[in-house]
């Protein structure tokens, strides 16, 4: 079990065939979760792909994330939540708390990524429309965005599969001024399984 | 005026508060376009940080289209389409051909692209999640997405503003396997306003 700090990010290499879980420990709280190739990080998982590949704003159970070359990485193999995540909204990043009126550092999902990636031997990568877990974005009929609190329950979880070697990143999101976390960060869990 | 021929791509450096129009010569044709700033081809328009710049999936007219920094890039100072446009589905390219049965080579957006930054000086960008201009992906309340045909009529023309110094690229998408443009891929223009 990998322990996922409040407002921190963890990374881990994964084999093709190997099953992990993205754990909300103590629920209502998003986990900003990125995949790329082991061997040549210029390929990762990629929203705007995967959108096409599945004909929706997000995979359902048995459906794969695919990368910018439209290659199956990972494979949402089972949804223990309420069923509600987002692939529409950017990583939060350093430009993002300043322009909400932060005054100094505030940790992000981007530096999260950034730092989780660089330990492990990849600083520079690009930095992908993440998979946001547990996100609540409702979409109204007119396009409108919403932003609410991630609904999942303590211990609320989904098992991914990755479908090449990759590097699997996990952040748990520090937003602390939209109420996407319902202003309380937490922490969540990387589980990886079968061995 | 810079015509772009039906499956081709163009792309032409702006200055920060020129304007311009992007013209669907022929009507029910998709525009895949792309802006990177001038001064460093790694910032771009980013469709994740756009959306949620302007809360919704696509701005509307008097909004702006900002980059993976956050910062503004193009202005949609007008619209004169019936306002459907795209932001969700990447750019096409030659492995979503191959996926929908293309033996052989296909022209594709992302190929457009690259051929025109390299025209311009710069080979090897990043790919983005295109502004797909006049294009049909209506979002079923369950997040299914539709494939229909682009709803503009002979001339009908968005006109943007630069609001940096910046490459602007528009493909004239060669998608004729999906209804999209109505299976006819017919050229587009690029007309510069102001000088």
């Amino acid at each position: 079990m990998i322990d996922v700090p409040a407002r921190e990010g963890r990374g881990v290499r994964v084999a093709a065939g190997q099953r992990f879980r993205v754990i909300d420990v103590e629920g209502g709280q998003v986990a900003d979760t990125f995949a790329f190739r082991a061997d040549d990080v210029s390929e990762f998982h990629s929203a705007e792909h995967t959108r096409v590949h599945v004909n929706r704003l997000f995979p359902l159970p048995g459906e794969q994330f695919v990368t910018n070359h439209r290659r199956p990485i990972l494979l949402l193999e089972e949804d223990r939540t309420p069923g509600i995540h987002d692939m529409l909204c950017a990583a939060c990043d350093p430009e993002r708390y300043t322009g909400l009126g932060v005054e100094g550092w505030h940790a992000s999902c981007r530096e999260n990524l950034e730092r989780a990636m660089a330990e492990l031997g990849h600083p520079g990568i690009e930095v992908p429309q993440p998979i946001n877990l547990f996100m609540n974005i409702p979409v109204s009929g007119d396009g409108e965005l919403g932003w609410e609190p991630a609904p999942t329950k303590p211990g609320d979880f989904v098992t991914l599969r990755a479908e090449m070697d990759c590097f699997v990143v996990v952040s748990a999101c520090p937003q602390d001024i939209v109420p996407i976390n319902d202003k309380r960060p937490g922490p969540v869990a990387l589980e990886l399984l079968d061995g």
